[in-house]
């Protein structure tokens, strides 16, 4: 990653900075700043919607500023609304470490690990008495931590938000305190927790942090927040061809630019670009997905990798061979007669199980798929409508879509 | 005090038992029960409002239980709900060592000290840790709190409830849980707090203790809650003769039953015969309240001094003796003219002194209480309305109104 100018650091794919005026003056005092990046070491997977955020802190580094990595081994006990049930149970200490080495395994592929300090909440919250909490909670309202978004929707709707939530962001803004950090990074979702911060630091005499919030980003499926949970990920651990291809899957073709934008240092004028070629359908977007994908995958595992798993992706993918990973699908109201006893082999209405399976929306569509000579099955073009089909065969539909036949007995 | 039946300590001035089926059975069981009364070492003094409760508890005793006075030195940090500013400075150990000694010796005039464990919360609280904090504040939502009235006022008006706050009602649950409390006592103000308790122990596998809560003793204003900070508080510290004014000095006669029913042991059918005879008008209040004044100082400090005190009160207050303490009044707008430079008497309209004075609400007042021959000055009836008074002049108006002059020069 080359070194980038202030501008292209606080504008390049940036929700909000708060206060951006207060932190340019910073940033030209020459001072190296204290950039405060919390983990939660119940979650120790990176994927590519925690590195937005990273490639912000590595840019920052490149400024000669300093990381401080907070492992969140407290706050892990309390989870951040996940509103049903709100205290988890206290991990180890030995999987705290485990996570936590995992967790860095990964983040040091893009953070640079020589500017990065690593500090534990252990250090300090071990030690807090009862004291110390009542003197952090006395500085703040419940109504001001209602006005909270996710806190006040699930107040209001008569779901449980549990007094140890309103813990959270007050643990989360001692981090601040503690480590008297410069600058928080986070997600736009987390403005509410580090502005609690910025006000508890001016509280106590420190100068209040600034606030480094980034977008979130959007996952596989083209529509929710990437997340694990989801499924909708994509890991920065996982090998050069499985992340070749799930760049490749992301639904739609809006979602293109944003990732070059928030993943990739491809300068702002050539992404208008880009664009524009998309838009006036001048370009196929097919070959930017995959410029895409290559650069992702170059830049956590090398431009050799990234060019290894282009190929095998256009060899087995876009060439029609069957990729390792077809889904199965059980047929059951297209199916017509049993061909073959022998070998289970069905008759099937052709168009019937393009719909049943999900590679077609309509009968009609089918219909046209097949008078198209888009369908194959095994590998040969189908054109009626009456198919013989056993288990293990394989329907494609275009270049991408794969089905493979299961029935119940062979 | 005597032995009284589980019948008349249960239903003879008590506001609410919770559960009063399951505590009969308790007090059926013969087991001695633990009994929990709190109190707040940042406010030391005991007044008749107190009172009220730590008779129940001294009844409870004479039928062979135990009670557990926790010294609240935590919980006095936060304050329960105080409104605006919501911590208080840490009483070192030695304050509170030293209210905590002079509220105890104001509580065993009341309580039975041979029957009374104290406990201090900071055996508990002193070594309470933030997982602590985070196990207890799991068990409780913001909403089940924000019920509470005191809060939902507050919140709902837009005046702050600090997050510490909520902290005040689990504190003083979790002081159930680690005495193993079996009924807790408190004003019924204090109802949410002793339910929080017993939710508490509930959870944590105990029996659930049963409440006992009093009714709230208005104070001698005639109006609000007895409270220091009110002025309208008659202590059980204080000498004979000022609690037996106190006492009379109540105003209306509406209370006289009431302070009879919560602070004495005259029967209840008694009680019935002289609420007759005061709403019939067929007894003078005065008589009745006479009898109040003289059972409540007896109690403190003995039928001896209760008579002294009242006769006391008869010669100089009935009689019209002047009393020690009479307000002094500095007058200004009814001064006419200087009489004797050499004194510093001065003439002033009569009338307009009373007004000035307070002792009538007009001018028109002043002049029929004069008629009347209500007004003396330094003992002699006045009857015009030109007066000369000088620094220390005594006047009386009716049998109880004072007022001494007093003049910027003698």
């Amino acid at each position: 990653m080359k070194k980038a100018g202030t501008d292209y650091v606080l504008k390049r794919g940036v929700a909000e900075i708060i206060v951006e005026e207060e932190l340019r003056q910073l940033l030209a005092s020459g001072r190296p700043l204290r950039l405060k990046q919390g983990f939660d070491p119940s979650r120790p997977d990176i994927h590519l919607g925690h590195v937005v955020g990273l490639r912000k802190l590595r840019q920052l580094q490149e400024m000669g500023h300093q990381v401080i990595l907070i492992v969140g081994d407290w706050t892990a006990q309390i989870g951040d609304p996940s509103g049903e049930s709100v205290t988890r149970p206290m991990l180890s200490h030995d999987e705290v470490r485990r996570n936590a080495e995992t967790y860095m395994q990964q983040f040091f592929k893009v953070v640079d690990r020589g500017r990065t300090q690593v500090r534990w909440q252990s250090e300090w919250f071990g030690k807090f008495s009862l004291s110390d909490v009542i003197r952090l909670t006395s500085k703040f309202t419940v109504a001001q931590f209602l006005a909270r978004e996710d806190f006040r929707k699930r107040y209001d709707a008569g779901r449980p938000v549990a007094i140890t939530e309103l813990l959270y962001p007050l643990l989360q803004a001692y981090d601040s305190l503690e480590i008297e950090a410069d600058v928080e990074f986070g997600g736009i979702d987390q403005k509410f927790n580090c502005l609690v911060g910025r006000e508890l630091q001016g509280m106590m005499g420190q100068r209040p942090q600034q606030v480094f919030l980034m977008p979130l980003l959007v996952g596989t499926d083209g529509s929710q927040k990437m997340s694990k949970s989801l499924d909708n990920y994509i890991g920065v651990d996982e090998p050069p061809y499985d992340m070749y291809g799930k760049v490749m899957s992301i639904k739609g073709d809006g979602l293109i630019i944003p990732y070059f934008e928030l993943l990739t240092d491809i300068p702002d004028h050539e992404l208008r670009e880009m664009k524009e070629q998309i838009e006036s359908q001048s370009v196929n977007p097919m070959l930017v997905k995959k410029r895409l994908a290559r650069e992702i995958v170059a830049q956590f595992h090398g431009i050799e990798e990234a060019k290894g798993a282009e190929e095998r992706f256009a060899r087995e993918i876009q060439s029609g061979t069957v990729p390792d990973l077809v889904p199965e699908f059980r047929p059951v109201k297209a199916i017509r007669a049993v061909a073959d006893p022998s070998t289970g082999a069905v008759l099937v209405s052709g168009s019937g199980l393009l719909v049943e399976a999900g590679l077609a929306s309509s009968g009609g569509e089918a219909r046209r798929l097949i008078a198209q000579r888009a369908v194959d099955v095994d590998d040969q073009t189908m054109t009626g409508d009456e198919w013989q089909v056993k288990s293990g065969t394989i329907i494609k539909v275009g270049k991408r879509k794969y089905a493979r036949i299961v029935l119940p007995s062979a």
